[in-house]
């Protein structure tokens, strides 16, 4: 199995964690890990199928949102706050905190 | 010439201004349109086609980001910026605060 890729936080685009938290999918995916240390793709994937849910984790990791490790027969996912806090000091709690209609 | 559409502020979605807010010319447009109070869209094309800025007008109107009208044989636009505030407190400041690249 190949390693997922995540880009240093120096790489980090802004446009690219706009565009990786424009989709409804993926927002809840983030809003699910801001609230847990961790949680494993099929925690996250809301019943819809692995392969739609493969693409928006994929998305979120080259954004630089979320970290996923393998974990056993798992993959572990993590939200990089501190990393995305640091590049971009303010933005995702601002995003987090709104409400979807 | 049809009149340009713009949603109310109960249409707003979140995930539409995200995407709007995704590529960096729609940001370069935002960002100039909130330092002035209004601005003809040939003052904010930065010299790219016609066609290409239209687009991105559009997907910026959608989003309930910018007020287009006519003036004369211009198109004025403004930043709908208390539209958007009202319905995403700090979202916009937050993301206009952040440095790109």
């Amino acid at each position: 199995m190949r390693p997922f890729k995540h880009p240093a936080a120096s790489e980090f685009s802004l446009e690219r964690v706009l565009y990786a938290l424009s989709d409804s999918i993926r927002l809840d995916i983030v809003r699910h890990l801001a609230c847990v240390e961790a949680a494993t793709c099929g925690e996250l994937d809301g019943g819809r199928p692995k392969s739609t849910v493969s693409h928006h984790f994929k998305v979120l990791r080259e954004a630089g949102l979320v970290f996923t490790e393998s974990s056993g027969t798992n993959h572990m996912n993590t939200l990089r706050r501190a990393d995305i806090e640091g590049r971009f000091p303010g933005l995702l709690s601002a995003i987090l905190a709104q409400q979807t209609s």
